[in-house]
């Protein structure tokens, strides 16, 4: 049974409408590569990308903060309900393999320092700045470029 | 995006080779049918209902106790590693609509108790007795029966 | 800097009158010996036992279901409020040494299953029947003599 | 039953001479206002300031990573082991009412960001810069300023 590399997207539930284009626009590029996408399940960010996954024909999971399934975004193809608030956070950091964060409030902080203390690698469009640890990228390409390093 | 419905399977991580037969036969039938087999992931009767479910192209995630992928069954498509222990019996639980018990010991005993304390149903077989709430059947067919009913 | 034992009582948050005078009884046995008693916080049996506790003089932890302090009965000295709803079952058991169980439901019979399964010792009074492992006693002051030799 | 107000003081399991003298005199001032101090029980700042603490007669609470009560720094009057790892930082956030960070890596960085997250105040002490909603303060005298009208 092969089981699929999986990138964690985080950022925020609500989001500009460039930063919603980008983050579905890393979505595709992670579906087109058969690699898995992993995040909160919501809106904003969240949607986008598992929005742009979805139409490459890739996985998406949604780890999601309440009880019901029906919480999740439409793209989300296998939503689990947690129950745990913001303690599926941390979920999301301990399935992926690398994180990119895109823009993002205070969750998406609290998932990067997460994937920073347990040694994950982050990568970095348009989000916290100046934090080290972070790989800055400019761009979904440049973006890609390191994932594929990685995973 | 048509999210499957999710049973989960609970059991202990060793079983006896008719238990081991009897899992992989509810698998079976839950992939034949286009539900989602969810369970711990490890061993015995866990991978025995996700053994099936695969064998019949079914989707199985495994939501797995420690922290690394691949401490999962090899019949396991999407493992969730969650370093949380026997907490991650909580999830199995969270996530499913319909838990089906096979055989098991005490963390299945503490699966079998959350599901009921939280009013999801419970199929039995062969499995911890006389606790009110659990439907108790007596094979595969009648268990899929009372499933095709509750979801 | 003096640690002291912890006892975990578990037990339904709502109970009969003799229940409640059995683990009112209990608590006070628990806060005479220095003991600190860690419940999950409620009424009921919680109640009670934390109600006998502080009668002595005791320590009583209550590890709550939500994310507010005041949820927790008037005898807790020191709530922990954790948001996780039935996840604080999990901590209960981790934090105590033994656990005594009396009466209970089903949120009981998952501490209990946990307890077990982690090898932690579980004094039943009056509690759910026939689960091999639990040391069933009749009384107060026995189920004190068997934690007396275990902690 | 009067119920203590918890400050969370959270900083790193290591730290320097001065930091460590800093985060002792903030621990001695939550004593002598008679607050409990929850940390995450390990060693550097979350020792420093449970020994200051604990020298002004206070109650320290540590939520602790792993399983043994033993791992707790031995200034913590009552070590919670949770056996959550760095899940245990959401329950140090979600138990105070608010928070002090001092200096710090990753894990505090993650616990200013939920607490910030559930709009809970965090105090900062020489710690991560620039985060807004942070309340930057310049030495012990001017957090416990901050913290009195807080609470």
């Amino acid at each position: 049974m092969e089981v699929p590399k999986y990138i964690g997207i985080i950022g925020a539930g609500e989001c500009s409408e460039p930063i919603y284009g980008l983050a579905r626009e890393v979505g595709l590029e992670i579906g087109k590569r058969g690699w898995a996408l992993v995040c909160g399940g919501l809106g904003g960010v969240m949607e986008a990308s598992a929005r742009g996954c979805t139409e490459a024909g890739g996985i998406t999971i949604g780890i999601l903060p309440g009880l019901e399934k029906a919480s999740a975004n439409v793209y989300i193809r296998l939503p689990l309900p947690t129950g745990l608030g913001e303690g599926r956070n941390l979920l999301v950091v301990r399935a992926a393999e690398v994180l990119i964060s895109i823009a993002g409030g205070f969750g998406t902080l609290s998932e990067i320092a997460l994937a920073l203390k347990m040694n994950k690698p982050v990568i970095g469009l348009e989000t916290w700045p100046d934090i080290p640890g972070i790989r800055y990228v400019s761009d979904c390409r440049e973006a890609m470029q390191w994932v594929s390093k990685l995973v």
